[in-house]
């Protein structure tokens, strides 16, 4: 009780909650944290500023709701590949879906905005504990593709937690060049160099990669 | 002429750019850029908030001398490894300092506020060019460090600016899990296996790396 007292978001309902996070992103996509105010969030909704109010006390509150909902959308990335059976296609699947495609305004804006959010985790606690309860998840996700590997014998026997934090600062990393930037030279060569490790280092000899790669 | 003045900061002498520089990194790891004001900045100084508005029109400004003297500090932790005759410690201690010491305030610091900014430049040009211009300068100190290596045969024969692109990648992810959210155990992991990279797809055959690694 005292615990959902102390989260502000905690109260705030399902549909709310999306209609928030989803006004919230095209704010920051527009203006970034440093620029966001609850009117501007309101403006990229059909909501009134009195909506946005009624369920967040303020600006802080707003972004809570929308780290919320970011960690379900960048897990739902990776959840999706649950259903994979094949290893092997399910690792290149989660790395692709961790690298983000810069070319779509959404995954580009998600990206810049948890990245502009880590930014702000030294001066702020509640950021701080959602950005790495988020990043605990994906590193465990992750890591469990590649231990299903492993079991399966279709990789090599590699620690599962550090190769997971490696390709996860790969992908978190070119939130700056790729998505922030727009270096189109720098995400050739990341994939590419990515892609030649998962073959050389992470598969066991003799495993191809999925079709097409 | 037009293009200096076009350029806000080019008439701040070089010793004012370092106190003004200096005051916003201490201002930024406090505040953050949202919370940045040119009176915080100026606390964090010896001298006058005038002092900051004689230089500086505007928080934007005292921005970009800070990231002109952020780009500076990155480049000469590079440059500073041109002195090292041979390429494979070359290579290991620029990858060192592109990782930066999370346990040292000025480096992580930087690392944080660099990547604060990265998220700005989709709203700022100024910011943008600036940034852009840094990530393409370590990448081809990067490179150069590679090929320097491949000449001498104790690279493979990489793709110089691909592999520069993935290292830097893996660097630059560390700003967040690692610098921003004290997650040890990450950087712990991504050293072992950026390393462990290294070894085994960058050094030809029968190359060792440098003692102690």
């Amino acid at each position: 009780m005292s615990e959902e007292a102390a989260d502000p978001t905690a109260d705030v309902p399902d549909d709310a909650a999306a209609e928030i996070a989803d006004a919230v992103r095209r704010a920051l996509a527009k203006h970034g944290y440093a620029g966001l105010t609850t009117k501007k969030v309101a403006a990229e909704s059909e909501k009134s500023e009195a909506f946005f109010f009624y369920h967040c006390d303020s600006k802080h509150d707003l972004i809570l709701v929308f780290l919320d909902y970011a960690s379900e959308w960048s897990l739902g990335r990776l959840e999706a590949v649950t259903d994979i059976a094949d290893p092997v296609e399910k690792l290149y699947v989660a790395c692709e879906a961790l690298l983000g495609d810069p070319d779509d305004e959404f995954s580009r804006g998600m990206n810049v905005a948890v990245m502009e959010l880590l930014a702000h985790a030294p001066h702020d606690t509640a950021f701080h504990d959602r950005l790495e309860a988020y990043e605990r998840r994906v590193l465990a996700d992750l890591a469990s593709v590649l231990e299903d590997g492993i079991d399966a014998g279709v990789f090599r026997a590699v620690d599962p937690e550090a190769t997971a934090a490696f390709l996860l600062m790969v992908a978190d990393g070119t939130a700056g060049a790729v998505h922030a930037l727009g270096m189109d030279d720098v995400e050739a060569g990341v994939r590419d160099r990515l892609f030649d490790y998962l073959e050389t280092s992470v598969l066991a000899e003799g495993v191809t990669p999925p079709e097409g790669r």
